[in-house]
């Protein structure tokens, strides 16, 4: 059985961590003894640099060295976690990968280009079989993360910031056509989303 | 004027920080009002990332990883601090850079080739106008450092650890052979050293 390294993204509040949970639970009734991931964290290393971006501090840094070290993360997690996980043959699902980077610092003139060859050279040829964005309209989302309490130093921003996002994923999605797709989960149950998430999963080869 | 950015390399021990001292008020004496850089360092980021790299555990982090870190660090060195003094007609002179990265970081197979790369797309173009690498013989290196107390995680690990940091050296300039001078530094004194790079500044255009 190979193994595949699948990608949850969108929002908070989109219903990533839910989602991904019960994939989990589908993959290990497959008995593909899926690996779950988050990004940034994962490893030692991740787990500092996540520590670090929850500092104040961080909106001084210039976008492109706020990637760079996003991309730090997720070079230390490929090689340690995700590639050996794949060539135990097991799934891998990961909440947030380079999709995300270019949702959040991708903003500034020429800012989606430097990601995405950044993304080129430091994935290279370790792209994720499936990238799955769970796209929420921003005035849902805000809601959503209202109700939750959840407004972290992201969403915080508002309406225009959750559009900026929405605009990266979408040009992620352009960039990335063969393995990345939008799913609309507007208004949509955990239930009703989950079904198309299993769905899209069940067009990849086993 | 134009402002000149301009890089000292070498192992510790080859004299850079002295060497550093002596061409900022050799440039000062010039008018040329320079910024003095160290890496990683001089923005609040790259303090961070300068902690982080001096914390228990770097041993176990994938090189390629560690390299990002210091691209990090590098970018918002260039964005804050090289790139505003260069437009205001500054020198800078910065103690290490991307050939530390891979005389340090590069001794994996295609290590050398990644962090190349890394640099063309994150330094770009505003590569170094003269990098002026200290070489010096390992053997020599090995006891300035004795000499000094200064065996620091790196020159700690010994002769073979300083032969494949000189030949990452090398290796960058010949990859860069417009912008990079080697200069023999092995068995000089401080001022012969001295008068070596100002040889080789002073064949720059002003």
């Amino acid at each position: 059985m190979r193994g595949r390294f699948l990608v949850l993204e969108g929002v908070d509040g989109s219903g990533k961590t839910t989602q991904a949970r019960r994939l989990v639970q589908y993959l290990t009734d497959q008995g593909r003894r899926p690996l779950h991931l988050r990004e940034p964290g994962g490893t030692a290393l991740g787990e500092k640099l996540r520590r670090l971006l929850l500092e104040p501090g961080r909106e001084e840094w210039h976008w492109s060295s706020e990637a760079l070290l996003f991309f730090a993360a997720r070079r230390e997690l490929l090689t340690t976690q995700v590639a050996p996980a794949l060539a135990a043959g097991r799934d891998v699902l990961c909440e947030r990968f380079s999709a995300s980077t270019l949702a959040y610092q991708g903003h500034g003139p020429d800012a989606a280009e430097f990601i995405l060859a950044l993304d080129a050279l430091v994935v290279a040829d370790r792209q994720p079989d499936q990238v799955l964005i769970l796209d929420l309209d921003p005035l849902e989302s805000l809601e959503r993360a209202g109700q939750r309490g959840l407004f972290d130093s992201f969403e915080a921003r508002g309406l225009a910031f959750l559009n900026k996002v929405r605009e990266g994923y979408r040009r992620y999605a352009e960039a990335r056509p063969q393995n990345t797709r939008i799913i609309d989960v507007s208004g949509l149950s955990p239930d009703a989303v989950q079904l198309r998430l299993i769905e899209a999963l069940e067009t990849l080869p086993t």
